[in-house]
């Protein structure tokens, strides 16, 4: 079933490495006061750091991402979520950056999360675990950079959530990050996005498999709320044009009247999202990493203010034309706040029809603006 | 509670009707060949018919809507649905038109639909209940209209699901309908239209208590599916923009730290929304009611199209700016297909910050030019 050989272009077979970060005694402490110690962190890193540790790139993943950005895992035939940006001769070339990624607190794929065992109790956190930050999400990845022997990273890059990542790292420790790139993220969600996710916590939480968040211990999960979560979440994030092209009206192969089923192609579409999920995402990390977002709010403390006016962070700030969730409207306010703070900006509207999903496909002009950023980012680092 | 003194403009106090309309001899034949009957319908009328009997005007309602469009019913403080429409001096004055809305076929307030009880069986029809389609609801409004003895309506008029009806009937009974006026409405459901449709549907019918659709004979009611549907129904109906003045990032008073509970005003609204509509809709007729939208495509058929060319119907379009459930481009649809089958129509995109939500709102200009319509087609038929 996996890939024996390889394509062109990929970084091969990869592995998810571990590390755990903090202790007991020295926990990690979070915005809200609450500490967190050991944290298991999972992570993968393609192409090689060099002698200067100068070309390290942070991909920061978004809501339901994972460390596996890149390349095959034994047996897999399919590469890891942004392989099409990563690679020999890629954007993110790795014959020339060392890239890092890292499941993000809170998450479900190897990280220190919501149901990940407490070591205080033997049991799941489940709804104990500690309410999260953007900021908190950083302050692992910076754990994990010291790990790795790194001060300073060339770029911190992510879309989405992992915008945001990039855009709280390089506010808070602009001393850490040469470059920021900020793709299809918001640094304020307006009362839409909230509502959004609001409706996909209630159906999670008030699936009767949820058991107040327990259900990890029970060996259950509330799948039939998740998928319905994913399948929300699916219809923003593709344009209204991209699920036309897509989809239009298509009737279902299977379809024969209509019925409350999968009549339409759409809806075939929507199921299959909301069933592979299942397979991959943990509900709690949903509730968790999605009101990270909903409070999210950098530029509202003066503190990042502050730090701002001392940084030197070159930006680059990317929002696509059809994207409905976080679109140009959320990266016009990030450039501005950051132009008031008197950072060095780059801002990009890329034109792709597919909406917020942009940020994950190989868009030409979106990677070509990209390339030219770490490229000039590597030669100013090396001079 | 209720209100003794009506308000100035108001048509008073009105009481819901109830009309038994088909037989078991003389069914209802739906399009889809399958046969009710009888059916009760129920309906209400606002001013007087005229001797002529040519000034009735056929308020459709959309798909949570009911026959109680204008004044009060005894011991109740607030007026029907479109009562910022309907009364002496208003738009649709009822001192010169006479005003009928009857609740939808396969609708859950008075007229037959899938939680009545199925005369065959003496239990609910449940899913047992035929598909409809928007064909099938108008053709219940026509025997109310023989009920009544009105051979020929001066407008229909609706906006969402209701202007699909009045589309629907202009197109196939041209000779009954004088004036056509669709407001936000669509002839073509897009695959995101359809999306979300199918995601409310999901979390209905995979509440616990939805029972396969038997829940009505075991007395209870699939209410956590339906307040998601309805939560996430309202996100559409609000444009980003008026959610955004209405609610913005206002936490809820009551919220003291983050967590999963109502943080933000906005999931306060939506969480209201959701419950109040348990007390007056039914899971059911939401499936039923949805599809139908999904599967309307009047302009498909060569049939309407030929009967269109012989028609002499006057349109009046509708759109709002804002509205991004069924937007302009959804209107422009609709007039480019009037307008090939040489239908006179009148075309107007309202700006209106409120979204779709708008054609239920007061909106000046959307009330003029409401009114000069109407004006314009009392006194072409009184001549």
């Amino acid at each position: 079933m996996g890939v024996s050989v390889p394509p062109p272009g990929s970084v091969g077979q990869v592995e998810l490495q571990m590390a755990s970060l903090f202790t007991e005694a020295e926990p990690l402490v979070l915005a809200n006061g609450e500490k967190l110690g050991p944290v298991e962190v999972a992570f993968e890193t393609y192409g090689s750091l060099n002698e200067r540790r100068d070309n390290a790139v942070f991909i920061l993943h978004a809501l339901t991402g994972d460390a596996h950005a890149a390349g095959y895992h034994a047996g897999d035939a399919r590469p890891g979520w942004w392989d099409n940006l990563i690679g020999p001769g890629k954007p993110l070339d790795t014959d020339r950056f060392f890239v890092i990624c890292a499941n993000l607190l809170g998450g479900c794929q190897g990280t220190t999360g919501p149901s990940s065992i407490n070591p205080a109790t033997g049991t799941p956190f489940g709804l104990g675990f500690p309410q999260l930050t953007v900021a908190d999400l950083v302050e692992v990845h910076r754990g994990l950079l010291r790990h790795l022997g790194i001060s300073r990273l060339l770029a911190a890059l992510g879309g989405s959530l992992g915008g945001m990542q990039a855009l709280q790292w390089g506010l808070s420790y602009p001393e850490e990050v040469a470059n920021g790139v900020v793709v299809a993220a918001s640094s304020r969600l307006t009362a839409q996005n909230i509502a959004f996710s609001a409706v996909a916590r209630r159906a999670i939480m008030t699936d009767p498999n949820f058991l107040g968040g327990d259900y990890v211990s029970q060996e259950t999960n509330p799948d039939v709320g998740l998928a319905i979560a994913r399948m929300m979440a699916h219809i923003t994030y593709l344009s209204e044009d991209a699920l036309t092209e897509k989809f239009g009206r298509e009737p279902h192969p299977d379809s024969r009247e209509p019925g409350f089923g999968i009549d339409f192609a759409v809806e075939s579409y929507l199921d299959h999202q909301g069933q592979v999920f299942l397979g991959r995402f943990d509900a709690l990390s949903y509730l968790y990493l999605s009101r990270v977002m909903d409070y999210f709010d950098p530029f509202s403390t003066p503190t990042s203010a502050a730090l701002v006016t001392q940084a030197p962070v070159k930006w680059l700030v990317m929002s696509f034309d059809t994207d409905w969730r976080f679109g140009t409207e959320h990266s016009r306010r990030i450039v501005r706040r950051l132009e008031l703070a008197e950072q060095p900006v780059t801002f990009r509207e890329i034109q792709s029809p597919w909406g917020h999903d942009s940020f994950l496909l190989e868009v030409p002009s979106y990677h070509a603006t990209l390339r030219a950023f770490l490229d000039r980012a590597l030669v100013e680092v090396s001079q």
